[in-house]
């Protein structure tokens, strides 16, 4: 039986999609041939009436404790929201990103615009194309990029653009573009606009193939907040050390993190074999 | 004696600047012969430590009892925030005052750009100018419209000039132009992008001789929220039925003002002879 009646977040009752669930689940890093046995498990251990938040409330509290590295891969979006409240550690995390994707990055640079000079969360340059890429960091909620994100993102990067055309600069060759990345979602007109000026607009499920989402599992470039060993208190100290990435804890070993850091050898040793399990 | 001296609110001491305080009276509406008498009563109301809050308080308080109409221009930037919560008659006042500048307005208007199709707040036309006005409303503090706000109201625009560059409308030989009124101040870099752009930017003191401030006193365009009587309840009411300005209020009747709107007679005779002392 693969549809039942379940109840959604909105109180709307709809018929229970296994195929949904199931997606989501090996979306986590479990394997096809498991996934269905994880959905049952956590099914078993929830009492009707069985709501879609309950399930996968019950499918996470399941891997949690069964298969630590998949549960990490599954909560990554909340990580993304733990590296606030500043927008300042997703600007770094994003350079990261855009690195693992073979840019050469710089963060939070200052470019002469024809008019003003504008700081740049990140410059990323691959082959001849040099995009100026503005972080929105949205916190935990539905709140979108707007239209008028999308309307000063581009700005910025026109008077970017006319400085450039004017300058000496031009005979590198360079393409400058503009590039706009969020945590959250776009508007349909933001998506629309954007497309329409040719301003790259990625955000988590935007667009198909190439988002947020996806850059992050491709590059397996997980931020260092989806250990659970990670906490609010210890993220500040591990990103004034560069380290965003869980790829990061892999250049430096478990003594080293503790001289850099001050964490102690036991809690640095812990943080670094969770970041190794994640790749397991 | 001319100086004395006072606490600024600050906390720092300065010499008390007579000048200061007394452009600030005449600037009220107080004759220039009796500002200094204004000052002296207001002086000798308070006691000491003076500070620039306290005298310019015992100021207002000398000019609500003895003065009602030189109070009322006194308040006009109270006037203003008290249009608010919601940006929307902030809106309309601006049309309005654009109006008594000679300008034909449109409140409110969907424009097609070439990308999407835009919300402008006014649209106003003078000769062959027709600028598109973006109203920011900011609540009593110290925010200003920032490089943001002044970048994305250029891309805005430019979206609309070049849907009418390609259109039909060029055929009106209208020149299409862009423009930010804003209640507060902006900041100094959103002023250099403007004018390098050439978005027209107003605010409550910008540009020296047109600012808001400047086209309020010239067209005598006081807001309704200026007359005592006029209340966050009745505001309401009064918007509702295009009375913005005080202006609007000698355009009706006391007896049609109280159908229109619901007031007793008398209360629609109370603000009805508010708006005509204002101008005494």
């Amino acid at each position: 039986m693969n549809h039942w009646e379940v109840i959604k977040s909105s109180g709307q009752r709809e018929g229970y999609d296994r195929a949904k669930i199931r997606n989501s689940v090996i979306h986590a890093g479990v394997p096809l041939k498991e996934a269905d046995e994880v959905i049952e498990k956590a099914l078993r251990s929830i009492s009707p009436p069985i709501t879609t938040k309950k399930l996968f409330r019950a499918v996470k509290k399941y891997l949690r404790t069964e298969s630590p590295q998949s549960n990490i891969r599954y909560r990554i979006k909340d990580a993304i929201y733990a590296l606030g409240p500043t927008g300042y550690p997703f600007e770094r995390y994003v350079a990261k990103i855009l690195e693992q994707q073979g840019y050469k990055v710089k963060v939070g640079q200052m470019v002469q615009g024809r008019c003003i000079s504008h700081e740049v969360d990140v410059v990323a340059t691959k082959g001849r194309h040099c995009y100026m890429v503005e972080c929105k960091f949205h916190h935990k909620g539905k709140t979108r990029s707007n239209i008028r994100t999308a309307l000063y993102v581009h700005a910025r990067f026109l008077d970017i653009k006319r400085a450039y055309a004017e300058s000496e600069m031009r005979k590198s060759g360079l393409i400058p573009k503009g590039m706009l990345v969020t945590n959250t979602r776009f508007s349909s007109e933001a998506i629309k606009y954007s497309e329409c000026v040719g301003l790259k607009a990625i955000g988590w499920k935007h667009p198909v193939g190439e988002s947020l989402e996806k850059l992050i599992e491709h590059g397996k470039t997980y931020p260092v907040t989806a250990l659970p060993s990670v906490n609010r208190k210890n993220v500040g100290v591990l990103l004034k050390h560069d380290i965003v990435t869980v790829k990061d804890l892999e250049k430096i070993s478990a003594v080293n993190l503790s001289k850099a850091t001050g964490f102690d050898v036991r809690e640095s040793l812990r943080i670094i074999k969770q970041a190794y399990s994640i790749y397991e």
